[in-house]
Parts: structure tokens; sequence; C-alpha cells
């Protein structure tokens, strides 16, 4: 399992929070490129989010931005246990948002609705995956789902 | 989304099937470096993709092999609707195996149960993911279960 | 020609609008190391393209932001039926940029000052250049003119 | 702006001469490859740029050779002020016609029909652009006539 | 099969005719470094090629010539079905014949007498292979009869 | 020519024997990605070289394994005086098989329906082409005939 | 030295103004990593060099932020003299703050907390550094210390 | 020393047991290429490894084989208190067989007849060397005999 | 912070000792290429060292050597409690040296009087900054005394 | 000493010829860039080059072009006993010169006038240099009078 | 087996001679950094193998240096008829020394204590492996003991 | 021509000192290895040498080590007028050597007797022939006589 940044040992997280993270462009989910991205919206992604916290017991805010440095304050100044995160062209370039998640500290979770694996060769890396718990992509709007899952799940198992 | 290879556009399949492959050394899982690899066994995650399946009304089966050549053949003679695979070592340096899900033409889902990114740097390019449909890493064995919701759904999935 | 995204085959656009973007250090245009981008100021070469459009009959809005997201934003948000772009140093290294673009879907035609290929390594890469209609680069304040010039005319031409 | 090879310092040409020169293969430009090239001939490009030229009152003529020797022997004879050249594939493999430049010390304006940062690997590096004016690509046969304004203008200004 | 340049689909051709090219030094064939290229001359290569030529029913005729421009002249001028080419050095640096086939837009296939892949690294890479019909290399004098076998071959095959 | 492992100088051959390979996957040859491989079936190619064989007065047997092991153990046992094989993925990743065939010292000529110059990268690196007498690729099917022809006019010529 | 932008050679400084820059993440100074960042915080930071700068008889303010054109607009509207900057990880990724200093024109030095030699490969990159003065990293919070007395000293000595 | 797998701090192993893998080709050794492999045979490599771990008190069983799922399940079933394996060609690409050591957890020692360093460049990277607790190669058949000592004594050693 | 060697945690050295280490070339500082190192000479910056080394209470001796054994000699020797080197050509070439500072385990700082940064592309890489506590560079003669500075206080720190 | 093409050992050559070719642009010599080349003229260099051939006592004939075709043609054409040549631009990508001296198999001497390996990067590699019999660079007009001088020592030499 | 240097096939020798050579820092053997080299100081290597020595009849001589030159001077003027030698830093950088032993043309081994391939990127090159007769290492002190039996083991036997 | 290190323009030397510098294992010139270094031996080079130089006016010492160190002391001491070496091994490894070089401010040419291009990988960089005047490699020892006019003469002109 991936670097695992969080809650100490033997503590279990009965109801913990998350913060999902979506960056620039995907305002636009659903309404472009859907051979790309699928032809879910983001405001359908996020509904579906929330219901599944719902289901899952866990509390949920999200938080769309194409301002690098919007996604760092939030990260700073979340209180959530967990992170969600769907980079866009970010996790490609962003030392920063890397920083801020190892300053963060929290079990991270990152996504992709493409398989960046079948798109250009700058897609390939990604500066944040190597310090995530894990990753799902190449589902479409069902990776956030399948990612959320997996984040709640972590957090409330003993570490 | 990843390379899409399969079913006609259009046509639904109500009860997929499903050829679950766990390449070599997966025989070993939840007995050598749990820290690693987590500590359920790979009797344990083919029970609970079988539960699973059950519960998603799909039929399911499975493969663990050493051997390349036995992962190919099964890959080959499957009447399988789809495939969940950890391609273990064999992920990074099988062309071999690659060839065999392309000539099969039906969507493949690779899991990992560690986060590859965070190993070593011969571990970060894997031969089969651009030719997937999507890609579930980190999460330990829970990584098949995401998987097999994310394939069977795609299965179900008008294309 | 390069990648052609925008209107539909047969189209003719009688007026089209031009959205200019200008990236970071632009609004320094003039006043700064003048042996590299030459002596006129960004608000002479905005005057300057508001001219030309006049002439070409095309309507025409510019933005110079030293922010990313800010320039994300705008492309996101514009009706212009195509852009004209001097990314500044954000052409070397925003996939985000590249995004907004791609999501856009318009005709874009980028420029530069200076002749990048005789400047740092760094700046021979361009994370643009590939999906644009076009490149006019090395002719100073003259490169937004010709660039103009040849995003209207291909906004003209039937697809 | 690129390197500066040519007339001294304040000196204003009022009356320039302009050899233009096609690499190999662009005699066929218009016939083959369209979709890659556009639809002009080069007799047709030819004879708008003299027609360009005549408005902007200066002298051109041009030469198409596929032999990278002729090219080279024109570049020496010529008495032109400057250089307008589409290097075709010469432009990513000649030293020679590179050095041929360098010794005739006169602007030289680079230009691509088509856009060569959307194709081969092999096409994104050229043996000229960094000892261009500036180049102009990607506008089919526009290039020609926006890079021949452009290299006249910057004859006409003083240095 | 390789990119496949030329004929209609579902025209077959009962007479074809071949351009056979041999780039630079090939006019030594047999004379010089015979542990290398073998002992044939290049005289009796076109006189075998000719034989065969003549049971398979179809016309060659042959060139040539150690400058590149006069090569893609014949490409461009030729009236032949197909091309049989040994491009000699040629094929490790020549965008520009690379280019003279891309137009032509007919058959082509590539022949060495020696393993390219046992000498010098610098002769690993062909510019010419990937859009070639086929390769046929390391056979001496017989890659030529087996290149225009296989040529002769795929023209008369409906595509 | 390539390396020549095999027979002593000035003896010939009158009725050599072949041991034909075929790597993992051939034997869906004809079946599944007749656009990529040709629709001749591995039971036809395998049928077609008998009689070839027949014709050239040589005897020949084939194998085809998609393990690794099968075709190593096959050309430690052979007893055949030359190989050829279509290695199929094993070509760009078995350095054992390269082994094998530098252990059994006799000539071997490598083939591929495919033109693999013109697909993934990874498929450009052969482990076998520099150790073999040559290469025959692209033609589909027809590759095995052009290959055992060289193949066994390279046995019977003295060495 | 490294590049020396700024004032005139033989102009001393009685009194510089300095501005100090903190890049993202770096209000989290002192509360995070305090193993690779130390415990000191950015507010204790702040009034040691307040402090120091009095000592020095130098003028000095300071901004942090999280946002890369809020960075660029402080280098470009400030009036200081100098600049100290502890760039976090935009000195990895961020053309355009070069490109802001280099408008400036004025004396910057470079510090960093922890020794990026010792951290991530893609660290050991600083797009910074060869157009600094000169760089202080690895001491903790005494690497700002230390680079503004350099600073200082720099812009007080006759150029 | 590298890295150590293996048994605990302070036990000592009185009469340790070795597993002997012998990988691809290795079953021709002494009757092919001797001027590369020397010219002893494996029944005469494991006849003196046998004699040699009676001398040293320890037990030894050998297995050759051509399959790397063969030399995977031996490494998993075995019971051995340490690995000694010459590992031939998959030494170079098999990332399986590492982690089937990986899995073991016991010492291995890697042995190799010929010189890697001195041949081909792909010999040079070894995927078991790093995870080995050390290696002899070079000198023939008695790189085994050495490799052995060196295996029983660390075994022997407490650690 | 850099990798710390030395002394244990929570002893503080009142009084330490400092070895100043100067690489080849360094006797001639302030004699050749002052506009690269600067005008002071070495006798100047070994005064001025000890000078501050008076002021900071600690004792301090210095080497300089253009020869690499002499160097080690004296690390290994010393039983200074810290290092201050200045590497010259050294650093980026010697594995040696870094060898004797990893055998020494005691805290060294690396200065430089240039911004190596700034000078040819062999001289990026030091094959001691990782190992160091920290790095001064590019402010002439003024290096060694920050560096200085750093290195007492770190060894005055209770770790 | 270089590869070694050419007359047999023992014998001696009393009055050997010597072919000198001038590669592209070197009709330019001493009138262009003469503080890259010198200032001398290719017309006083072949004058100087005969005069001394007449001191030496051995027969010389010179040739320029710019065309790569026609310096193919000499060197199989030329019936000198050795060749001195200053490649020019040809020498970084021609490889089908290379191939004429191969199969010319008679000894070749290097030279260039400027010193390439302080120019661009793309002028450090030569394709002639490890097939000549030495190098003489960076002495202007007096490269070529060193080379014919050790040319004719060579071809004097018994082998 | 690796390049073999020195005594004539078929010349055995009764009572070689062998000159032990120890690289940079090896004084410190075992004082320092026991987890990487082990605990056994030089001393006690050095007494070992002279004791080894004695039981396989050889003669034996050792030197340790921190500087290049005196091992490059005892190469040259050894009369040893055989080099064992852990080089330490240096087998990574000094040309020189592997062009001591190409010169002294007699047979070499090479022997470290640690593992270098499970050690930093820059110790996994060593430039005297390749003309070594061949390599013990990762085994402490032992890997000196075994590289010596080899040693001996080679020069006694015919060549 | 390369950096020009050395006496004002216009000043012409009379009779000018050369120091002649020869690097490791050159003292067995003529003694090993003659198929690559030629059979002259070192004390026959520098009487050479000499003689030439009283012929040409100018005085000349020379020296030879194997210590990188007392070359440099060498070149730092020497009040010759200019250097000629022959660097060895030190010619690709040595930062120093060439900060010496750098340092003297005076003309160096550097000799070869072997032609580095036909050799090792590792030898054909040298970090010395960019800042020399020129090069002379593979005429044996005729290399140090050619070098040695060549730098008299660069002495004596004006430049």
């Amino acid at each position: 399992m991936g670097r695992d940044m969080g809650p100490e040992r033997g503590i279990k997280m009965a109801s913990p929070t998350v913060l999902v993270l979506h960056g620039p462009n995907l305002n636009l989910l659903g309404q472009r490129e859907p051979q790309v991205y699928g032809s879910t919206t983001l405001a359908e992604v996020d509904a579906a989010l929330v219901a599944r916290a719902g289901k899952l017991g866990c509390g949920l805010t999200s938080l769309q931005s194409n301002h690098e440095g919007e996604l760092i304050d939030a990260i700073q100044g979340g209180s959530a246990d967990g992170f969600l995160i769907n980079p866009g062209g970010f996790g490609h370039t962003s030392v920063s948002l890397r920083d801020a998640f190892l300053a963060a500290d929290r079990p991270m979770v990152e996504v992709h609705c493409s398989n960046t694996a079948a798109r250009e060769e700058f897609r390939h890396r990604s500066l944040l995956t190597d310090i995530a718990v894990g990753l799902v992509m190449g589902f479409g709007a069902d990776s956030y789902d399948l990612g959320l899952r997996a984040l709640v799940k972590h957090l409330r198992a003993a570490h």
C-alpha cells in the first residue's frame, strides 16, 4: 500500500469527514470531450458523492478550482480527515500541491476519469500518486465513487 | 476512459462472466511482506470476489499462476466477458500478456494491492495499463473488490 | 496544418470575435528587457490589435494575467470564436492551460515576441503548439499582428 | 527576437530584395497530402508572393530544389537582402544549410505550411529556427505570406 | 502490416511496374567490403531483378545515385506502381526521402544487403521502415529478390 | 549479413531440416486483429511452409507455444539445421531465447507478420535480430514464406 | 558569482530595502514536518529577519503566498532593491517566476530550509538558481538569516 | 553488505540447507560456447557442489529449468535456508523471480560463470543483485564453488 | 535539513573545532578569473575565517591541496568536530572524497565562491551536497564566512 | 592509432597522391565569420597545400563542393592514395560520406579550422573521426597543413 | 569469463605472486560504517590474506593508498603475477587506474566488501569490472579471501 | 578556432617557452600496447620535442606524472608561455585539470597518440578540448610533433 499519512495506529474513525478536490477544467466535466471524460456533470458527481457519503456515514464537502493556490489553501485550511482529489492537469506539474499534502499528513486518494496511461506522454507522470494511499482511474465518474469507498474504508481501518 | 476492447455498442450484458487472473507470487498473498501487500490471503480474496460477484449477479472464475504461458493460455481459452487481473511482476515485463489481451479484445481491468508508484523505478511502467479500461491500486485486497465493481458496471453499460 | 478545433466544416464566420490572452509578465512588455521582447508596450499592442480587428471586421477583447487560473477562467467563460495567446512562461509548464483549450474546442493561435528556439533549453518545449492552428514567433510585437491576421483568416475559411 | 544577422544598425532598406527558398518535395505542394499541407500549389504560392512583394515595394525571386547543395549554392550566390525559407525535410537534418545562412549573415525567416509540432517527433527539432529572425507555421500557404510581411518589415526597420 | 500507401481497395494490378532505387555507394556493390555486403555486383543485381520481373510479369526500371536530390526527383517523377529501395546511408538520415515517399503515396518495400541491427548504433534507426509495406534485410543480394517478390504480391493483392 | 552461426565453411547441405517456431499468441493468427496480422491461420501458414519445404527439398517441423521455456527446450533439443522464428512478444523481452540460439549455434531467420517499426515504441527493439542471418517483416503470412526461402538458400550456400 | 542583475557599477546603496518572498506551504513552517524544515514558525522567521534588517540598517517587508500569480505581482510591483526568496515548490516548476525576476533586474538570493539535494530527484532542479546572486540551503530557518546578510552585503558592495 | 533477508539476528545455523538454482540454457553448460562459459558440465558442477556441501556440513539440492515459473515455484516451495542462483538470462528480465526471492525472505547469493560486465549492454543490469547477499562472477564453474562457501559462511554467522 | 552526521543527540559543543578544506586551484583565489571567483586571496580568506572563528569561540585550521589524496588523509586524520569545504573541481568527480566524509561521520558544510548553477553543465552535479548539512554558494569569499557561521551554529545546537 | 584503411603492410609509398576534399560552405573560407574560421581563403589554402605537397614529394588535387553526392563520387572515382578532408557540416550528418570512405579503404585524415568541441552541441559528434587515421582541429588554415604532413608520413610508413 | 590479460597459454605458474591493492578510505575498514563494510580491520584483512597465500603456496604483498597516483605507480612498478584490488571510490571514476591495468596486462580480480548494486546509483558503474577476470562483492572481508582463491586458481590454470 | 587563452592581441612572442605535460601511464609509452599507442618511448618523444623546439627557436621542458595533483601544481607553477598536454585518462575525468588551465589563461594544445573516437565510449568526452586552442590525435608520437608546431605558431602569431 501507498505512503500512509495520517491517524495514529490503532485509532479508528467512526465518522470521518472527507474533502473532495476537483482541479482545473473539471467544472466542465460532462460538457466537453465526453468521449474522454464521460457525460456526467460535476454537479452530478458531487451529488452522487454526497449521497454515497451519507450511506457510508461520513461527512463530505467539495471544491473545484482552476487556481492552484486555492486548492493549496483548502488543503491547509481543511479539518477533513482525508482527501479525495482529481487533480486534473495539476497532477502532472504541481510540486506545491504535493507539498501541501505532505504537510497535511492525512490520507489522500487520487482519481482520474480518463485512463491517463492511454493519453499523451506528459500525462503518464503524476507528482501525487506515490504519496497517495491509492489510485483509481479510467472509469469516468465512477472513479470518484470507487475512490471515496476506498478512502473511507482506509480511514475507518485501524492503522 | 481507457481503450475500450469489446462488446458492440448498444449491447448490454445482463449476467456477464468474469475471469480473475492472479500473476506470479500472488499465491503467497497475506503470508509474506504484509506491510507491502496486506494480510488477506489469496483464498480470502477469491472468496470475497465470488461473494461480490453473487451480489452483482455475474459469474466469476479465477486462476493464479507463476507461469506466464498459463496465464496467456487462460486468456485465449476463456469465454469470459471481461478480465480482472493483478499481473504481479509480469505487468512490467510481459509484452506477450499484453498481446493476449489485445487478441482477446474484451474489457480488462488492472489491479494492484500495493501502490507501485511508491516502489522501485522499474515498477512504474506497466505494459497493460494503457489497454485496460482502468486501474485500481494501493488499497490492498480491496483493490480487487473495487476493480470488480468497476468492471461489471462497465460490462453492463451500453457501449 | 495544426489540430483543428472548432466550427463545423462548411460554416463560414462573417464577423468572428477573438479573445487575446497575455500570460505572466507581459504587462511589463516594452519596459523591461527590450533587447529580448522589443520596446512596444502592452497597451500599444492591444491598441494596435483593436485597430487591426476593426479593419478585419471582427470583434476583439484582451486580458493579461499573471495568474494561471484567471487565464483558464477566461478561456472557459469566453464566447469568443477563437483565441490568440502569448502564453509567456505558462506555455512551457501548464498542462491545465492546454486542457482548457482542448475543452474550449475552438481555434487558437500561439504567438511569442521573442524567438524561443534561441533561448534557454527549457523554453524549447511548448505544451500548446501541437494543439494550436499555428505559431508565429520572433517578430516582437508584430508577432501578435501576424497571428491575428492568420487566426481571422482561419476562422473565416470554410472548414 | 531571434539572432539578428544582417544590415548595420541605423541603415534602413527602402527596396529590399528577398530570395524565397523552397526545400525538397515542395514542388508537389497542393497536389499531395492536402490535409497536411493545404491545396495551394507552389506556382500559386510564388505568384502570390510576387504580388505581395509588389505591394510591399520589394524585389523577390524564388527557387525550389530537392538538392541540398543547390539551396546552399543559391544562398551563397544570392545578392538578396533577406531570405524566406520553407526548408521542408532539410530543416531537421542539414547542418550545412544552417552554416550557409550563418555565412550569408543576412536576415532569414523560416516558414512551414504544416504545424510540425503536431507531427512526428523527429520533426520537432529544427536546425534553422534559432538563427532565424522568426518562425511562422501551421497556416498552410498563408504561412509564406505572413513570413514575407514580417521579413520585409524587419529589413525596413532600423537595426 | 506496415502503412499501406497506394492503390484503391478492390483494384488488382495485373502488370504493375516497379521502380528500384539504390542509394549512395551501392554502385560499388560486390567490389568493396564483400564480407559485409556480399560479392554480387549492382549490375548483376539489376539483371537478376529484371529477369525476376519478367517471370512475375511486371515492368521494372532501376536507378542508382549518390545524390539525395536525384532519388527524390525520381520518386516524384516516376509512374511506377510501387518502389523497391535500398536506401544505403540515406535511410538513417533523410527526412526528405521519407517525405517524398509520403507524397508519392504508393507501396514501398525497403531492403538491405547487410543486417543493420548487427552494425553501428546509428544504423539501427531507419526513417523509412514505418512507412514501408515491409522490410527484408541481411540476405545479401537475395534481399532484393525477396523484396521484389513481396512487393509484386502486395501490388497484385486486392486491398 | 548477420552473425553467421552454423555449418563449416565449404560444406553444402543438400537436404537441410528446418524447425519453425511460433511464439506466444500466434496460435490465434488469422482469427484476431486481421488488420494487423492478416487473415491467414497458423494451420494454413504451416501447411504452406510444408508445401514450400517440399518444393525446396528440405525437411520442416513446427511448434507454437505461449511458454518461453517450451521454445527454449525445442531449440536445445532440435536436430534441425536451421531455425525460422516468429518470436511474437518474446522477441522484445527474452534474453533467454537469445541465449538458446547462441548456444544452438545454427543459422536462424526472424520473421514478423506485422511491420513492428510502425507499432509501439517497445516493439522496435528485438533481442534476436543482431544474431539472426536476416529479418523479413511486414508482409503478413508471406513473411514466413520469404524467410524460409532465404534460410534454405543460406543453408545450401557454401559458407 | 551568479548573474548580476541590478544597480550600476560603482553605485553603493547605503540603506537598501529588501522584499522577502515565501512560496507555497511556507505559512506552515515550524508546524509540519519539522524533521525536514525545522521548528521555527514563519512569524518567527519574519520577526528575526526584521530584527536582522534593523541591525544591518536596511528596510525589509515580506509576503507569503500559495498563489504563483501573487508572488509575480509582488515582484513586479515592489520597489525593493533586492529580493530574498524561498520559492518552495515553485522553484522547481515556475518559468514565470523566473521571468518576473529577469524582468525586475535586481539582485535576488535564493534560500531553502531543507537540503534539496538530499530529497526527491525532481527537487534537484531549480529554475531560479542560475539567475540568483547565490544560494543558501540546508540550515533550517538560519538559511534566511545567512541569505539576508549575503544579499545586503552584495547590495552595498560597489558593482 | 547486500540486503540481508533471512534468519533472526543471533541465531546461528549449524547445518543449513541450500537450494541451488540454474536458469535457462545452463543445462548446456560445458557443451556450448566454452570460450564464454568454460568447459565444465552442469552435472560436474552439481557433483562438485554436493561434495563441497559435504565438507561444509550442509545440505544441498539443485534444480535447472528453462521455465521461469518452475524456478519461482521452487523458490516458494523450498524449505532451504538459503539460495545459490545462476539466473542466466532471467537475471536481466524477470521482476517475478526477484519478487519470489523478496517473498522468500532468506539469503540468496548470485553467481555467473561469465563476466557479464564484459558482454552486451543489456547484460549489465541484473534485477537480482541489489537484493542478494553478494555476487561472484567471471570464474567459470568456480563461481559456484566460491558462492556456496560465501553463502554457507553467511548462514552460519550470527546476524 | 541535510544528512546529519555527527555528535550524539542532546550533546552541545561549547568550543567546537573546524577543519577548513580548500580543493584544487583554490590557492590561486583572488589572482585569476576574479570575474568568476572574486578578488579576495586565499590567505585573506583564511585570515578572515580565523578572525570569525575567534569571535564565534571555536578553533579553526585550514588546508589547501591540489591532491585528492591529501584532502582525504586530512579528513581521516583530523580531530575536528566539523568540516567546511570548498571542494573545487573534486566536488563534481570524487566519490572517494564523499566516502571520506561518510566515514568521518561529522557535520560538513559545502561552499562555493561562484554560482555553479550558472556555469557549465558538468558543474551542476555535486557528489557532496546531499551528505552535507547545507550549502552556500555564489557570494564570493563571503560564502566561506556564511558557511562557517552556519556550521558552528549547527555544531552548537543540541541534536 | 585510428582505424587503418589502406596499403598493404610492408609496402612503402615513395610518391603518394592525395585528394583534398572541402565540404559545404568552405568555398567562403576567409570571407565570412573570420573570427570562427580564420582569414585565409580557400584558394590560399589550396595553394599552400600544393606548395607543401611539392616539398613533401607527393601529388595533390583538391575539390570543394556543397553537394554531398559530388564528394561521394569523388571519393569513389579517385585514384588517390589517401584523403584529407574538411567535411564541414556533412561530418555531423552524413552516413553516406562515411560509407564512401569505408568502401574506399584508403587512409583518411580529418581536419577542421575551428575547434568544434567549443561550438554547438550538434557539432560535437563526427561520423568520420572513428574511421580516420587521425584528426587535427582548431588551428585555422594550419589544420590543413598539419593534417597533410601527418597523412603523407602515414602513407610513407611501412604498415 | 572476463578479459584475460596475462601469461601465455600453456604456461602454468607454480608459485605466483599477488599484489593486493586497497583504494581510498579502506585504511578505515572495520572502524567506520561497519553496517556497510563489516567490522574486520584492514590489518586483519591483510593478515588473513597472507595466511591464505601461505596455504595456497603463493607470495603476497599489499598496499593501501588514498592517492590514485600511488596505486598507479604500484601497478606499473610491481613484478606481481596478478592483482587483487578493492578500488573503493576510484573504481567508479578512474580511467587512469583502468589504463594502468590494461598496460600491466596481467590478471586482475576486483572485490568489494559491500554490495555496490544496493547502494547509490553512481556506484553501479565500475570502470574496472569488464577488464577483470572476475568480481566478488557483498561478503564483507570474505570477499577478499574468495577473490584471492579465485585469482590464484586462475593464475595456476593453463591458459 | 578554439578558446583563446593568453597573450594580448598584437603582442608577438619571439622565443616562447613551452611546458609539455604527459598524464598517467604515459611513462610506459612504447613499452605496452604498441598496437594502440605506437612503439616510440616517452624518452624518445621528449628528445624529439626538444630537437623540434630547437629548430623552432623556443624553450621546452616536460613532465610526466601519474598524480593529478602534480600536473596541476606544474601548470600553476610554470612560467611557460603555452602548454602541450597529452592528458591520458585524466582528460576524461578531471575537472580540476581543466580549472588549472582556465586559471593559467595561456594557450594549450591537446594531443593523443591514439584516436580516442575509435575506442571505448567513455573516452569520447574530453574535459579539455573545448578550452584548448586545438587538438591533434591519432598519429602516434607524431601527434606531439604536430601539436608543438601548431602551438608555437599560435604563440608567435599576433592575437
